[in-house]
């Protein structure tokens, strides 16, 4: 049984990672790290857990940790840094659901996310766990940085196309829809019901944090410069990512429907749709699958594709407890078979 | 592994009961029927259900459903009582999700839903399937009624009251309000999203279905007739039922919260809060947990008890796998342990 | 045309306030005050009033507020009471909508609200805000105190049964359901959109603020002291209010329906449904209007009234414009017409 | 006094017309025809009408809406092509809110809108109503075809790049995405609050009937062949669309926002944001604004517009009161200055 620590528990991509963790057959929740709630019962804070989670929240504490086998960091960014080194000095794994590793230049990461990056020298050895990319990579890691939640629907979404090099990967398009869990647990008046149900906006239209996440990889995928257009949107739900992507076909040879499903059969968390079916996100809502399809409007060169999953989970704790499964050699859908909730 | 049939699985109730029985180590589904959908694969209605269940709907066949172990119908009021007799004539255990043998007086039955009793004979064998105050006779029946939504929150609610003979029963009032799932998946004008966001309301103030079966309850546990004034509300939400309930102490000796406490202590699926602690419904949402407290406002004579499930679960196909276990003499929290999802 | 200052003008009643004002044919808006906010375009804030008010946030000051013929309060409790003195002595009119001079008994009073009093000597004078019950009072004051919204959904539907002294008006039961817009636009974990969607629950069971409101209400009316058990909810939705009350007659003889109509067929702003229609809150929605329904469920000997509001208007903005009109001798809907919007 | 018909008024679109009708000082409501609920009167139907509208609904009738200075079809598509030609003779100005004189071209009105037109000899006296762009041609109209939803908030959108000549017309992409009430008010399973409700989906992406719309006024302003991809999207809300669109600037020598704040600047219902704010659907609910930025992202060559309106007024009914007071010389504002609701 793997002994697991969570630092950082009191958010949403918490919560999730704990439900997720009490199904699974082979991890056992050993740890759970707060300062400010130190102390009180993690049941008392999310009720849906009482009876299923009896822990307390403790202090942030590498003695404690290092008892574990793996320490997943639920935190904001740029605190997973700070304790990594010494936790993997003591040979746990860890995997940072935050953004502290996943830009490999450091000079891009601090400008994007505002901090000096105090860990920089284990930038270049964490792995950017997205299996359907880096499997092999992921099985031998001591750290992973796992990928927000758009960077997972938007880069699924891609990879065929890109991988088969028939789409001009300069000028794409992303234009993707998130709801409200994204913006996390914290007291605002942004994020307040009245504020946004009812409502639907862009934001961040100049620049959000995850094109260059994105476009790292897009580029590593195309193994030239990506071109991107990202523009993200604020829609009123609590759970789900939809990505709808454009990209100019520069090859129409190819059967797109095949092209998708070829690549992605033997994936067991992404699920291409019957052709013409589209995806919606409620299909995925508390599991971790990404459902997507491609479409290829009248007939012209511009190639859609329709992404989904739910952000808490295939977009954050789910992707971690698969990257988990990969990193300690389980079957890569142990605990992770739950159906979505629907309705 | 018990042989389970479905009849009806286009409801919501029905693909509930499809999650949570995906997710159940002892029960394999054999057999969903719809006269609408046969030969529909039922992941085409319910995409969640994707590589998950792979069973296409067929025609209702008393031939196949006989090769089940039990049977459970999540049908419209009227279909079961139809295809009871052949199956327990077969052997077939059957559980109905509907309120066919609900309640014991025929006329009263017959009055509130509308129609004649085809089956009247098995009226009174039926157990109604509330394990709480049941579960011996569920453990021997062949046939269960299984609770409507309202009268398991509110009979679990005031049960403790009613045992222990302290309040006024002639004059109980539960005031309820559930999300729109309890109207079903039918197309109607009166459920459509535009209709129902955004808005609250009574209905059936004059009369609702669950009445008789709530008095039936309360009356059998209090042993003298009960008198009930209960008002259903539709709150603007999927999932959920809250009920108010208010009662006149007679005996203000007891501690309420002990009460409560200790009636419930060795109950798997029903939660009292700590003192002072208010349930939400989101703390049961997917769970079968029925989430409750008890008040003595301003300590007065007036004494409230707020009762919470998601009356898909606990209030439907949860509570319906409850009694299956026990029917079957399985653990009886057998694949009901999911945690509820937050957020 | 009148001269109108806003104290407090950033949360969602003052928004409201200056909304309705705007459609106001005979006020004008010449001040608007936000210590947090002075010197920002009200429109920054609030988008929907782009084009349509151009005043930005001053600090509050007397100099500038004495030159109108009227201020609202639209402030946290605890604010009006402190310049209340000042503006009356200037000669302007002044309509509180927080709670400074709702309740009479200054004790009580500060018991519930938690703060020393600093202006009881005015409690006095205040006119409590109810057109229904105090036109002529309000018609002649100085000093308006608006009513609460559960109040006025609370009291306006109990007040025909209480005039005719025909209920038990020691044991009435008000179940009321609110919108979160009550909860104010406060930066909150609370109040977040992925706390509160999809979730209902009963809050302040033990006791809320505008429980000695509602009972001092009451009691004034029944000329004896009132009996109530009040317990608020959490409903998911911006606005709206219902409550559901529930009192025991004492008295069979009256036919109920026509009570209600007779008694309100004067009031413009209360609105009593045809036999047997329950109310909703969307057909209130940003309207003035109260409407409401009596049942006598079954015949028995409990009666059951559904009143519904927009909380921000005829709970709070609505209704405080109302007070306006009779103060300033204006025809009582002048700006008033607005029809609900539905869907 | 103009003396307005409505056919068609069980819809959103209709029951919105009346609301805004009911605010306009110079045009009174004298028909509301309905087939199937003739008779009934239309508050029962819509409850936040009462007491503002006392109409019944009436069987369509030429004579009855002869008497009328002009009349709106709120019906679905393919009713008012039968009715118009009569309507017309009799001296009657007609605005079709549905899409039968939209298309120009009828062999491709007909392909998308699977019927025979039986009135194809109006289509080209038609007047395509969207006062921006054919604000004379509107005024001497006697039959107006008013915009879809969709096509109101893209076509604003490109405007200024179109006619400013900047961006590449062959290769646009319109991702746009609407509330609910966009679907109408009909009986279906689809969009009931259960199936839309906390999820979010693109549809029809292989073709929208809007698309054609959009396609033949772009091409006009343009005067060549415009090229569009246009995927809509359903969020779950009531009311608001907003559209993310992309081009590809092909000269980079203007300033965008100083386009499109000079093209706006006489339009009273267009409203171009501050540089950098992103337009919010909520900001328009219930008002005729359509709202809108212009972002350049990262300097590069793709210009990205947001843009947002209320479907039901800027999108429908309110776009149609302002051909209205256009067709009948009235102030373009006159009975559409209602302030957006928010919260």
């Amino acid at each position: 049984m793997l002994q697991i620590g969570i630092v950082g528990g009191t958010g949403y991509t918490g919560v999730e990672l704990i439900r997720l963790l009490l199904a699974h057959p082979a991890a056992e929740i050993k740890v759970i790290t707060s300062r400010s709630e130190a102390g009180k019962p993690i049941s008392e804070l999310f009720p849906n857990l009482r009876g299923a989670c009896d822990i307390r929240f403790s202090e942030p504490d590498i003695k404690a940790l290092s008892g574990c086998d793996l320490v997943f960091f639920a935190t904001p960014n740029g605190t997973a840094m700070k304790m990594v080194p010494e936790l993997l000095a003591e040979g746990v794994k860890v995997i940072d659901l935050a953004a502290d590793f996943r830009i490999k230049d450091v000079e891009v990461w601090q400008q994007w996310y505002g901090m000096e990056h105090s860990c920089s020298d284990m930038v270049a050895e964490a792995v950017y766990g997205m299996p359907e990319i880096n499997r092999l990579e992921i099985a031998s890691a001591r750290l992973v940085a796992n990928p927000g939640c758009y960077p997972t629907a938007v880069t699924l979404g891609f990879l065929p196309l890109l991988e088969a090099g028939i789409v001009d990967g300069s000028s794409l398009i992303a234009d993707a829809k998130s709801g409200v869990s994204g913006a996390g647990r914290g007291a605002s008046v942004a994020n307040l019901l009245c504020e946004v149900t009812e409502s639907f906006k862009a934001y961040a239209v100049n620049g959000h944090r995850h094109l260059p996440e994105i476009t790292q990889t897009l580029t590593t995928i195309m193994n030239k410069q990506a071109g991107l257009t990202f523009v993200p949107h604020l829609t009123p739900m609590v759970r789900g990512i939809e990505a709808t992507l454009y990209a100019k076909l520069t090859d129409s040879s190819q059967n797109l429907q095949s092209l998708y499903q070829s690549r992605y059969e033997n994936e067991l968390f992404v699920d291409v749709l019957p052709e013409g079916v589209v995806p919606e996100t409620r299909s995925v809502k508390g599991s971790n699958f990404c459902r997507m399809n491609v479409f290829q409007p009248q007939g012209g060169d511009v190639v859609v594709v329709s992404s989904v999953i739910d952000n808490l989970v295939k977009g954050a704790a789910g992707q971690a407890i698969h990257n988990m499964n990969i990193m300690c050699s389980l079957a890569e859908d142990t605990g992770l078979t739950l159906t979505a909730m629907l309705p």
